[in-house]
């Protein structure tokens, strides 16, 4: 299960919900599973988890009767389902296999008009009316909320999106795998990307062999920073036709998503001769991952985490070095909790992963990072990279 | 130009609009050129594209400073950028290219904390607190509208994201260029997926294949329905190790992004001897788009093609045939108007580019499909399409 069921039930008792309604596509995968196509690639297309701290079992998913099939055909924990919406499907007389069977099942209940209305009929039928509900209101559609008060004007709605983000901060034996194999992923991509490294290949020649280790490893690209030379400073560099020099920086800040859970991790190189400049900044800047390494542990404060990697980049040849945050927690979204940013309250638990990250970026210079993905353990911190942050010299 | 500009001005004219703000990645994009990374992987992260109807040249961009990058390096025909937030970089003493000396421009201009401050600011500056203006209302933070709203008592605020999508439903110049290749993409993508098809095969195996072919092209996997056999009866069919036989469907239903831009094709193949049924189905499916592509020109109504297309099918030898639309618009957004369902109102005109399509899905039995890419012409109808939508035997 990708749920965190016990800090889903602490986190509603606490804010005393009968229920917990998702409605991101991130959330309403990691609540039950289910990863509803439409929703991931267009704006706007509702499918909504409703959980029951009480009866978790209970459970239910509102989804569009368009995409029926994917609850017949992922791991899904949850049986209730409320479909909305038209769709045809014919069915030959006789379902042999247990997927038919259960996508016709799936078909052959009533539908609902709208995402909507099949919310209004969950609620009804869990006697919900006068509930208090927390509902992720960043994946609802414009003036849903209002019209789901204005059906029950004693249903008393709360706000759950932040909700969900302190839930997913601590990952499940099924997330640590997921992130785990997208980090090597990211990895394994990268040491190909830089195997076409030569005099006068583009940037995005070097994507392609990226996306191509990518593809073949059942991943699917989502970052893929690289810049060379003077490019590498932009922080969000997209490939172009741009030609690698001697002496140049290539710098990577990558990652895809495998079984919808995502990577973020970055390495820089230089082909041929790097500058003395070059070398001792990105020393610093892996001193300063470094530094993270030796002080994580449960009940370390973020703002603690930032200040030790940021003396330790300083301390190590970069004394001017200035930096809004040094990394994230990483999940079924790109930016989890924790923020390792100076003004954090967050306090790192055991079960965080997180990217933690020192990039420099200098306009008419260059850019470098370093950045790795880990995990909090029971008395300090294990890492997920099978690579080094050192500068790889090509 | 991404941008409609005359069909934005006639429509602003017409709902008597000052300006017309963009929230959404699809709209952001559309507007400006600008594809601000964050926003497209994540959900939360805000960008604004405020346009002018009256003063094209003077709108707007408000953009986080942590993508101001993008902006220098991307064709973006906006020069008005307001940024927002707090993001570190460096600056050499000298600045060589223009790449370096325009981010360093967009560093050094003052920031804004939020988003909000920012589009807050845009208005004022633009003397806007009593303007009449459309706000796209699918991409905003939730509560943003009525911030706005509390800022500005007198702005006359109207939800704008059906009229972002009435205005990209007529495709420009560079547009189809886009569209055209990303459907090509697909195609060949196809191709390079059914070299691999042999007994044994797993869908996983083939989509692979077809990954490859994509990323190669410089496009980047978003729908990947691919479907052996019973399973090519799931609309949305994910790859899976379900492996190939001999007289089954392989049916496809894919298309990745080029240059942001959508692609959504379908074709089938059997892997050795099809059935009798399967011949029958498919080519009756094939004769429903060839209507299509007889009876397609401006001023057809979508209800009548609809009508049109359905009794080809039924006509042909699938005389049950039932669907809820045979098409859709297709553009930055897989789903752009219009919407070829049979209680549409709507009525072709030159320049929309859609896809058309007759897919069959049949639980027990398999799944069929047909979908070309066509966009309408003066006097006609022009297909995107180098493949035919016959069934392949392999």
């Amino acid at each position: 299960m990708l749920l965190n069921s016990q800090r889903f039930q602490d986190i509603a008792k606490r804010e005393k919900l009968d229920a917990l309604i998702a409605s991101t596509p991130e959330n309403v995968t990691y609540s039950s599973g289910y990863w509803a196509l439409s929703q991931w690639i267009r704006r706007g297309p509702q499918t909504y988890v409703i959980l029951f701290p009480d009866d978790l079992e209970g459970s239910q998913i509102v989804a569009a009767s368009s995409l029926l099939d994917l609850l017949a055909d992922q791991d899904i924990w949850i049986r209730n389902i409320q479909r909305f919406g038209y769709f045809q499907t014919d069915q030959s007389k006789t379902l042999v296999t247990a997927l038919d069977q259960r996508q016709a099942e799936l078909y052959n209940a009533p539908a609902l008009d709208t995402s909507l209305d099949a919310l209004c009929k969950v609620i009804k039928e869990n006697k919900l009316e006068h509930a208090r509900i927390g509902l992720d209101e960043l994946g609802l559609y414009p003036g849903a909320w209002d019209k789901l008060q204005d059906r029950f004007p004693k249903l008393d709605l709360v706000r759950a999106s932040d909700l969900f983000s302190e839930m997913r901060a601590i990952k499940t034996d099924d997330e640590v795998g997921r992130l785990c194999r997208a980090a090597n992923v990211a990895e394994t991509s990268i040491q190909a990307a830089l195997k076409v490294a030569k005099k006068g290949v583009t940037e995005t020649e070097m994507s392609r062999a990226f996306h191509h280790a990518t593809v073949e490893a059942d991943t699917l690209p989502v970052l893929c920073c690289i810049g060379f030379g003077l490019r590498s400073a932009m922080p969000n560099v997209q490939p172009s036709l741009a030609r690698l020099n001697e002496g140049e920086i290539i710098r990577f800040d990558v990652g895809g998503r495998y079984k919808h859970y995502r990577a973020d991790i970055a390495r820089t190189a230089v082909l041929g001769e790097a500058s003395e400049k070059i070398r001792t900044y990105n020393h610093a800047l892996l001193c300063g991952v470094r530094r993270g390494m030796e002080v994580i542990r449960p009940g370390l404060k973020a703002a603690r985490l930032y200040q030790e990697m940021m003396e330790a980049v300083r301390r190590n040849g970069l004394p001017h070095y200035r930096r809004s945050h040094v990394g994230h927690g990483i999940g079924i979204d790109g930016y989890d909790l924790p923020h390792l940013t100076p003004d954090s309250t967050a306090i790192l638990e055991e079960g965080m992963v997180m990217c933690i990250e020192t990039p420099y970026y200098e306009l008419g210079f260059g850019g470098l990072q370093v950045e790795d993905t880990v995990r909090v353990t029971a008395d300090g911190v294990e890492s997920f990279m099978t690579t080094s942050g050192e500068l790889k010299i090509i």
